[in-house]
């Protein structure tokens, strides 16, 4: 899942590995994981894992290689008469000292701990190994492992791709690998985020009565803020949790000074029945008297759950399938025309943190879904 | 009167003469105070103004010359049985493209333009002209001129001469020449700064029921802070207007991150019947369910115009007595149980105004004040 969409993120680059580490396909997926989270890659330094994928799948005739920057795609060509696009981004957060990885147990559960465990190498090594494996998928597969998800949306390596490329973006359902606990998770919550502004008169505050405090009347708006009721909105089966939320407050001139300007940073998550139009809408009609500047912006995405191949794909990967909350490339898919999905092990609330850990019998689910699915599913 | 009192204001120095001015005493108070501001002395750079000061007096056998720092006391010891302390700080807030001086009238009246022109170089050169030309004044006078009032309190040149010299300090009233429209101000109003927080619980806002959001939980402060009703108090005589306001407002992590911490900055202007501790006591009543942080804090000062020799001053200089809002250093020589007021040309509310400018009527009726009551009160 991508981090704070705005630049706010710079990719740091603390290594390069000089030489290309050669990456062993018919390993476990569990070891496949360890060895790639253990090739740092955070945005901006994907390089020299895009090259070890790129050594590794080379060797395999059933695969078209094709790479853009630091982004690998690989694709069956077998006239099939359905083609599915699974992809999944190589590059992570910045380190907090969760490098290497190592594996752990608690409570009975074995984990592998470290940075990318979660988001989402674990998926792109589940995707790697069947690439590999998979000579004659059921359906045609292309596979895309990109770079620069975690940073800002400009510099996304799928958007980038799908620029210079739409040909490759050409399929009848889509699969992500960001983490959900190795089930499905349609679609995603659209994402808005504004800033609102209040506007006063700046005056000495030993004669406040001679100003207007711009601070004072942003009170309504946390007062609604925090008295609104997030929607829950049922969207083709699923239910999604809308929010609602102040993510900034700012105003002040001095410690004597009485303030001419406040402004209050507002996310919206919306549920994907809502367009991005609609959002904008929603919150200049709760907060009409306030200047509203739209800062961030992206549409959610529909489960799309009725599409067949989709259908085809919850019965052979089994479980419920549940609302995406947070905003994913699902919904690049998704507005390409794609019904798109997410699916990838590792639970998301780990993802970014600190002591990010994927529980290994997930890689190992996730592996045999994907694997059930690609090896049975019909046109 | 000081700037933000908090160390947020340097001194910035542009200037340093390298030859002390010759400063004529003999010219008129509008034509000294034109000199006077061109002498830049911005907070920190008051040397070439107090050499020119220092040697301006040095000549006269009336005055006894103290310095202290760029702070230059005169006295006056003729035994008169009362001894009255007259003070005015030299230094400026910093330039903005308001020196040199100029003459302008607007709408039939004439001003002196330019920085220092009402904070408080015009109260300065009525000072030390009548510094000068009174020999026998009819109560002993002790001159203050000092450096660093515009920037933050330790700093302060009355406060360090306070420390250094405290025997300078005995005296029966004390006149603050800062700008008041050449009418008398009492007292001053007590400041009191504190930082009130609000702590939740960080999470992803695609999630945010998993968090506690602590911008949300400051609504309640900044309603508080709308309703609020100062009140008008009345102490001996005067009536000073109360200001409890917000100055600052913070809190925000990322744009995709339920806050965990906000805080508002709130300054509280509160009347000199008030003590310090009370004024504290008030706003922890006023925000009980939140941490609060006091930051900045000066008494106030009651306006001491009960004392005979303040009753003789208003009579001498005519007029009606008013609240000082401002904090001024009125409340130093009041907390050393000096009774003081403020009194000096210029509209205050131009004071640290990019177009600070005193009418020169002022200038001249403020001299006419302090010379009737100097040379006729009795002990």
């Amino acid at each position: 899942m991508p981090s704070n969409p705005t630049p706010s993120n710079p990719a740091p680059s603390t290594t390069t590995p000089s030489t290309v580490v050669d990456l062993d396909l018919t390993v476990s997926s569990i070891e496949l994981t360890r060895v790639i989270c253990d090739i740092e890659s955070v945005s901006g330094n994907e390089t020299g894992l895009a090259d070890a994928i790129e050594r590794a799948l080379l060797p395999f005739e059933h695969l078209e290689i094709i790479r853009d920057g630091d982004t690998i795609v690989a694709r069956t060509n077998l006239g099939r008469g359905k083609r599915v696009v699974i992809a999944g981004h190589i590059d992570t957060v910045p380190l907090n000292n969760n490098l290497p990885t190592r594996f752990e147990t608690d409570d009975g559960v074995e984990y592998l701990w470290g940075r990318g465990t979660v988001d989402m190498k674990a998926g792109v090594a589940v995707q790697l190994k069947l690439a590999a494996e998979l000579t004659a998928p059921a359906v045609d597969v292309t596979w895309m492992w990109y770079d620069h998800e975690e940073v800002s949306a400009d510099l996304n390596g799928l958007g980038r791709l799908a620029a210079n490329r739409p040909d490759l973006f050409i399929g009848d359902f889509a699969i992500l690998g960001e983490p959900s606990n190795s089930q499905v998770e349609g679609g995603c919550n659209g994402n808005l985020r504004v800033e609102l502004r209040t506007f006063g008169l700046r005056a000495h505050s030993a004669r406040s009565w001679v100003g207007d405090n711009a601070i004072h009347k942003a009170a309504p708006i946390l007062e609604r803020l925090a008295a609104y009721e997030p929607r829950q909105v049922e969207v083709e089966g699923l239910v999604y949790r809308e929010g609602l939320s102040a993510v900034g407050i700012s105003g002040g001139v001095a410690g004597n000074i009485i303030p001419d300007e406040a402004m209050v940073h507002v996310n919206y998550r919306f549920a994907p029945s809502r367009s991005g139009a609609e959002a904008v809408a929603h919150i200049r009609e709760l907060f009409p008297e306030y200047d509203m500047t739209v800062v961030d912006f992206a549409e959610g995405a529909r489960p799309g759950l009725d599409a067949p191949l989709a259908q085809g794909f919850m019965a052979a990967v089994g479980g419920e399938a549940r609302p995406k909350y947070g905003w994913t490339d699902v919904a690049r898919f998704s507005a390409m025309g794609i019904p798109a999905v997410n699916y990838g092990p590792g639970n998301p609330l780990k993802a970014h943190a600190d002591d990010e850990r994927v529980a290994v019998d997930q890689i190992t689910e996730c592996e045999r879904g994907l694997r059930t699915w690609l090896s049975a599913s019909a046109d």
